[in-house]
């Protein structure tokens, strides 16, 4: 990044980003030896190739699916997005004008963050915080603050007590569905504190939700869904989401939904950044989220195997390691959140863990300071019951072998 | 653009984008009525759709094909590019290592532009230039300066002056296959001239090539392919293609080739900025740029089909309006360039163009200043000879229409 050649702007910007943990470690998860945990991916055996083949020879049967395509995105996937939103709204109606199609959601980050921040700008993230909201706010050249998340989400209330003392953020980013690394979920009453935040101290709230739709948490009721987005108490928040983890990431579907003026704003940074989106895949998720009836089927095996990847590699987490490890219990999403009693590193146990062919990601890449040096994720995602027993035996070998050291 | 809840930034870096002529004539060419030449699509009808459905059904055989991709392409794609980089490079061996695969070209100028380019740092552009790169380094905040165009490219004695005088560019964009608005070629000795330049004066050039592949000017030996490219004469060039003009658009796969410092510095930029491209359609583009004798048979039916459509746009313009019209003769690309000799101001026959049917760009969308008033850009590529020849007469008949009125 010293080059002479490369722009200044360039290594102030990236900085932070040259040494990425995550980068790191699925360059390394790429060894056919190592069972990863540490990657985002969902599970490549649940993803519906067989629709998404069907998909593909359906919408190339128009021309239209072969040209560009207009820079918001497709009329057809905005309006299909328009309706699953409505629903996941409890019914509050959202119109495909206020619907921008990105190239995933990480694209939805970027260009809002170019609408809405400048530089030295605060954005308040979650502590812990999703890793790639971190890369496009550093690239921002934002000021990055956090608010730690509690059991119920971001602790609102000690975001109140900052913004009192002061803190003027122009954003507030969460992940408020099956938090990424936390696995919480965040409570109607923060939600609507949030959301009353917002309209007081007139900051954006990105509601990020990748996740929302992979729920298989048990009440006596059943199953849980979420409580309602913010989005549903204040019109100050954008809301995103993706058709990655429940379609496909090679869509490169992501989207947004929010008030005019933003929606503008990113379309023209959108054309000067690509142009437009992939008219063909845009149209093969638009065709897969309006099949409903076999979306719904979908949904449902993606809910009943994450469950029971989940509850697999917690019980073998407690068999292996009993007290030495706090789990967190997943009730939805892709990761489990833990940390060792014992004292481990977990910066320094993944050297370790890899030469016995299992990854994860220490907790310290998730913070902006030296924090969760005990703490690991873990996917339960991308593996079976049976690899992920493997996996945590791998684990344990690892554990026990740097114990031995020390 | 003025909310106060949108960055100070937005404004600044998109006030020359808000009346893009380029966004407001899209918008006027979806109207059934109006035969467009102003768009820059390539012919719907001669998109290999069932290449390019045959290519989907191939690919999602591999669950490779499903999941995210690496950063830079996929290394099918990367491959597959480098090996036909190194043909049009007459035989340069060109490395996987340097491709990088982007959303598109307008991606790679996107990234680029960060990667290369300090908000005020000067980037020379060519004059007329594509509206599409000043839109990107207006958003990069660049000056932007501009050499003249003439028969045979960029004029580089103006550009060595201007060096000499003191100008000191961090990049020089150019077209120089089948420019897009003038049509004009490079000649090999001005592209001698740039790599000097750009070795001496220690600046970047991106060489812009998205109609290379599409020539049919003819001599007495036959078909004129291009000179080499000016990336075989210095280690300062970075060149960018796209699979949008000769496959499809709505792949949404462009690439460039440039040194090692600057693709690992574009990669931690697209990380941020959406992670990876498709896998599915990388390998889709991977599949027919390696299916070496059907892309030649494909690119040998382009090459006719455009040529004949150039001729048929040229004579019927040359047929209407006789001497008061100065048209270029294409010789590849998409693009015929056309200047009125009765003072016809383009941006005035327009609105009545688009009354009687017809549209185009004028020449004012490709200038920084007021220049180009009696030009005006005129796509051949996506209308059939009869519909051409039929457009052709509608303007006819606005410009009677205008001239009447004055």
């Amino acid at each position: 990044m010293s080059s002479p050649y490369l722009s200044a702007g360039l290594a102030r910007r990236t900085e932070s980003l040259t040494s990425s943990a995550i980068r790191d470690l699925l360059a390394l998860t790429a060894r056919d030896d190592v069972i990863s945990l540490a990657g985002g991916l969902p599970a490549t055996d649940l993803i519906p190739v067989n629709r998404i083949a069907a998909a593909a020879e359906s919408v190339l049967r128009s021309p239209d699916a072969v040209q560009y395509c207009a820079t918001p995105g497709h009329r057809t996937l905005r309006s299909a997005i328009a309706a699953r939103e409505t629903l996941a709204r409890g019914g509050m109606p959202v119109s495909a004008d206020t619907v921008v199609a990105t190239h995933g959601s990480q694209q939805a980050l970027t260009l809002l963050a170019q609408a809405l921040i400048d530089p030295g700008a605060v954005v308040v993230v979650d502590e812990p915080a999703y890793t790639g909201a971190l890369q496009v706010f550093s690239i921002a050249e934002a000021q990055v603050e956090s608010i730690p998340i509690t059991d119920t989400g971001m602790d609102t209330e000690e975001l109140e007590r900052r913004l009192k003392a002061g803190l003027r953020p122009a954003v507030v980013h969460t992940v408020a569905n099956f938090h990424n690394p936390r696995g919480v979920t965040m409570s109607d009453q923060r939600r609507r504190h949030l959301a009353v935040l917002a309209d007081r101290y007139g900051f954006w709230v990105i509601e990020d939700d990748p996740y929302g739709e992979i729920f298989f948490g048990t009440t006596e009721s059943g199953i849980d869904a979420p409580p309602l987005p913010i989005a549903c108490h204040s019109d100050r928040v954008i809301r995103l989401s993706s058709a990655s983890k429940i379609l496909a990431p090679t869509l490169r579907v992501g989207w947004f939904v929010a008030p005019p003026g933003v929606c503008g704003a990113v379309e023209l940074l959108k054309q000067g950044a690509d142009l437009c989106g992939s008219s063909m895949t845009q149209l093969m998720a638009a065709e897969m989220l309006a099949d409903t009836s076999w979306l719904a089927a979908h949904l449902a095996v993606l809910r009943r195997e994450y469950s029971s990847r989940a509850t697999a590699l917690t019980s073998a987490l407690a068999a292996e390691f009993g007290s030495r490890l706090t789990v967190s219990r997943p009730a939805g999403g892709m990761f489990a959140w833990a940390a060792f009693e014992d004292g481990t590193d977990t910066g320094e146990l993944l050297p370790v863990a890899l030469d016995h062919g299992v990854a994860f990601v220490p907790g310290a890449a998730f913070a902006s300071a030296a924090q969760y040096r005990h703490s690991l994720r873990l996917s339960f995602a991308g593996s079976t019951p049976a690899v992920l027993a493997d996996a945590v035996r791998r684990l344990g070998t690892a554990h026990a072998a740097l114990t031995r050291v020390r």
